[in-house]
């Protein structure tokens, strides 16, 4: 890649801080006592396990889908190829994060998104990720089932 | 980015999945029934919960810097500015993961490197970790303590 | 002791299924993804964390002392010196748990204090939690700070 | 109960940080960072996750079971029906706690058994559990497995 490293960086940064669509789900997510590790602060691996709970929340609360129906009674996976986050600000006990949730790309069975965590107008952190649906009795990819399909489109469209 | 998104992706998988040095540090991690979720596979914020795990040894075992001591009596932080990983393949219960960590970018105040997990020959997944030296006092950056910039660049040396 | 071990094992689950008070205060609690373990039930590790996210919450809402504000600025620890439960029922992923606090004895330096969680009328699990609050530089039991054996006397007798 | 509540308390400590029978299986596990909490030492609950990795060695290494295929490809569960622990002493980041494993009872479907952690000479936590042998299936308990039964009465012999 041409670009010089750090700037890529700082563009990255800057890219992962950016706006958020006025119509993008958010949710509150309160830092427990139990989310922070000796230095005080957020460890940053209870920020990937937020972001799950995130999305729980999301499935329900702005898709419609029940997250849990699908992975029990439908045995269909939700896992992750890709997690990354960049974390922008340190997050403390006591702190309630504003996450809201927004749709990069929706593939066959494939679906990129990234979720913007916030102290009111502090950016914390900013993660992408890209969820595959599985067949959880092979481990191998499906397409992305009709109904949560449909869903993200009209999420799509609703954050346009 | 001109390049295409797929193609990008797979060059992506293909890198981080790529050869590491034979002189790199090595540690080998069990993959514990609490790693793993209802669909049976290693649950993703896991991974990075282990990743930090691995850090430490190596510090220790590698490296010759006491982990502990730098985050509690030097109150040092070693906290993640940038944290992700590509999920190639499934951990299971019961397997064990050999990790390697190569050191890609030494800087300032920060320091870049990689984790690769595999089972047997399998790459089962990579990471890519940016830590930064903070005070755990002000939270803010501070040069890598000149002992631990030994370390690394001793590291490095042995893993070309 | 007297008392036949299965009889006093008995007693205790019933003791710990009881009845709890119409005055004690209550949250919602949601069973996540990452609660649930390959046996697609709650991790009973997951549940004593779940526990001190219901203590955080109780100590804000129901006692008016702001938990992390007792840890942070003010240095005052508040672990555990012990910590059982007793699973009754199996937690599942998307559940809803009402956990519900009972204080059993406001000592000197500790509390003993009682959390029940059910699925609407079934008991699901109960825990005796004791709390030592610790100076948190030198790690040794305090005095209950005023303002919290006032808020726990307050909250005991509004739960008779 | 006719015992005073204190002397019952004490005597339970007592007994639970006393002496470990020098046949008992034994295995260190290191104090992580992502133990701690923001008071600097381990965070209780994960005393108990802890406890389910020396579970699971303790199958393998003394038992001769393998605990994740017993899981998994049996379909049998290993989890908990109660569980509780006594913290003695703070953990700290870097310190190696000695477990060590003592059966107290094997019943028809159930487990009692106690995990004695230390740091030398120094209890750090006592913890009793009671492991229920369940169907997968219908999450009822079942029978111990004749295999698990003659390892857990060899294991019981040798630590006489």
């Amino acid at each position: 890649m041409a670009v010089p490293r750090e700037t890529a960086a700082a563009a990255r940064r800057r890219d992962l801080a950016g706006p958020v669509p006025a119509g993008a789900w958010r949710t509150e997510v309160p830092v427990r006592f139990s989310h922070c590790d000796p230095a005080g602060i957020v460890y940053f691996a209870r920020y990937f396990d937020m972001l799950n709970g995130v999305v729980e929340d999301w499935f329900s609360e702005a898709l419609g889908i029940d997250y849990h129906d699908m992975i029990g009674r439908r045995r269909t996976g939700l896992g992750f190829a890709s997690a990354g986050a960049e974390f922008l600000s340190p997050g403390f006990m006591g702190d309630r994060l504003t996450c809201a949730v927004t749709v990069e790309r929706i593939g066959r069975s494939s679906l990129t998104f990234r979720i913007h965590a916030s102290r009111g107008d502090e950016p914390v952190f900013a993660a992408r990720l890209v969820m595959v649906t599985t067949s959880l009795d092979t481990h191998r990819s499906i397409p992305l089932p009709d109904d949560l399909r449909a869903a993200l489109e009209r999420y799509w469209e609703s954050c346009k």
